[in-house]
């Protein structure tokens, strides 16, 4: 029987982002929100698992729901002010500071999954505390063909070391950046992080290197997709996202998960990412056809290709 | 008839260098000897034209002529002393410090190229003094299907802007890293810095960027090879000469140059390279055979390869 479905948990949340030649002002963002409008590429049947607060407007929910993601897992609290972000990026955009940060209805978020979709085959647990990534995955029904993916980020290190661990040991594949690999395993060689992370539980360890590409590391064999050379980051925000994304919505949709398939892909979420950081916020996201789509996956094929 | 001789001019050189596990003491080095002992596993009729002082040992030159480089462009000046340098890498490698350098033969350095090899059909421009790059040039005998290549540094860029900007303009291939081709170009971006360089004469441009592997751009259509993660790096010493070798000496015996061979030969370049340093100095190029260099090659292929 087709289980497609896809489940995602992150944040929602209203994002101000300032570059070195724009300001966003308030914008749609979070984790859940990249992760939902990159996955929506594939052919699979995706739930969001988030929360909100009164101030999120239809309009932007139905950004999601125009893609065909499910909603119905994402909480409305009244009264409630959703999880806002403000952040300043350095001149290279590589490097960025947080300004403020507001918690808001996330500091109770209990997640729950919608019972359509607790038998889900892929779950992506996007980057947010990993006492939330555990409840949703312990309501999870049993599916041996299950795939769970979990993306993280240093300040869980910091404060949630044991829980993370934890999750982490029930994970199949992890996408992490260079320096949090280096910081979650203490290894300063990406190859000895990588085995480190293995022995943590993943089976698969992506490694993503931001404009240098991302590694993927499985049974001691590496492989290795690269960015697409860009003339113009507009926004790096979300691209980690957009590639967990990417990568998780054609899982689902393939209904099969090998080192091919995880591989290929790697190329989506690559694709999704070059797509993301191409403008402020998710607009590109939510504006890119999946032509436009495909278009950034053939120029992936061409920076690839001897022949071509 | 076949012609693939390629011609190699750069320093032979006396190096001394500190990684943060180990001091070389006074060890071979020189661009020409890692570009020429590089170019050296593919089958091409290899010439060096440097210059050495009475203090170079003839079983140093053996190490040359035994992988059938021709050295009778090697001019050794009695009473005179090689080049050298000491250097101290930092604890990442990727910085280092120059701590002494001595010019000494290197200084009134007057390149001959042998007759034999004047008709080559692959002119290698190692990195040094833009003068003597010029005058090796000066020395070819026409050949339509020539393919001259050329790396160079930001000394060069300091010091000889003009002398540079001329050689440059009858380069085919530059190969240069990121930091540099931001320099040479006044662009920020690598796309751009790409397009700015090719308008001074290269069709083809490579950028290093170390550890994160190498882009080739050419029209408008990049490339990219990765470099092999490692788990340890022993010294970097003559990464990118090493590339330029594997590059050049590949396309001598390719006898045919298009972007499928450019392609190929930045493969065969980064496999020299992962071999390079791996050990101090030149030692592991050297040592390895054939099998060694086929090995490094198909380690590529697979981290390339979506279905292996």
């Amino acid at each position: 029987m087709k289980n497609n479905k896809l489940v995602i948990v992150g944040t929602m949340a209203f994002d101000e982002i300032i570059t070195p030649s724009a300001e966003s002002g308030k914008i749609l963002g979070g984790a859940a929100t990249y992760i939902g409008l990159a996955a929506a590429f594939a052919d699979a049947d995706i739930a969001a698992v988030s929360v909100v607060g009164e101030d999120f407007t239809e309009e932007q929910l139905n950004l999601l729901t125009e893609r065909g993601i499910d909603i119905s897992g994402v909480e409305q609290v009244r009264g409630g002010k959703s999880f806002y972000w403000k952040g300043r990026y350095h001149d290279n955009m590589n490097k960025r500071d947080t300004l403020d940060t507001q918690l808001n209805v996330l500091a109770d978020f209990n997640p729950v999954v919608p019972e359509a979709y607790r038998d889900a085959s892929v779950v992506m647990l996007g980057n947010l505390d990993p006492n939330v990534q555990q409840k949703v995955l312990d309501q999870l029904l049993p599916n041996p063909n299950r795939t769970v993916l979990l993306d993280t980020m240093n300040f869980w290190m910091d404060l949630q070391w044991d829980t993370l661990l934890n999750v982490i040991k029930q994970v199949d594949i992890i996408t992490i950046n260079d320096e949090e690999a280096m910081q979650l395993s203490g290894e300063t060689n990406l190859v000895l992080a990588a085995k480190a992370i293995h022995k943590m539980g993943p089976a698969y360890v992506i490694i993503k290197k931001g404009e240098h590409g991302a590694l993927l590391f499985y049974n001691d064999q590496p492989f290795f997709a690269p960015a697409l050379p860009l003339e113009k980051v507009e926004d790096p925000t979300g691209a980690g996202d957009s590639f967990a994304g990417g990568l998780s919505g054609y899982l689902a949709a393939q209904q099969k998960v090998d080192a091919k398939a995880i591989k290929e892909g790697i190329l989506r979420g690559t694709a999704a990412a070059s797509l993301c950081v191409g403008a402020m916020g998710t607009s590109n996201l939510v504006q890119a056809s999946s032509e436009d789509f495909l278009a950034q996956l053939q120029k992936l094929e061409r920076l690839r290709n001897i022949t071509a």
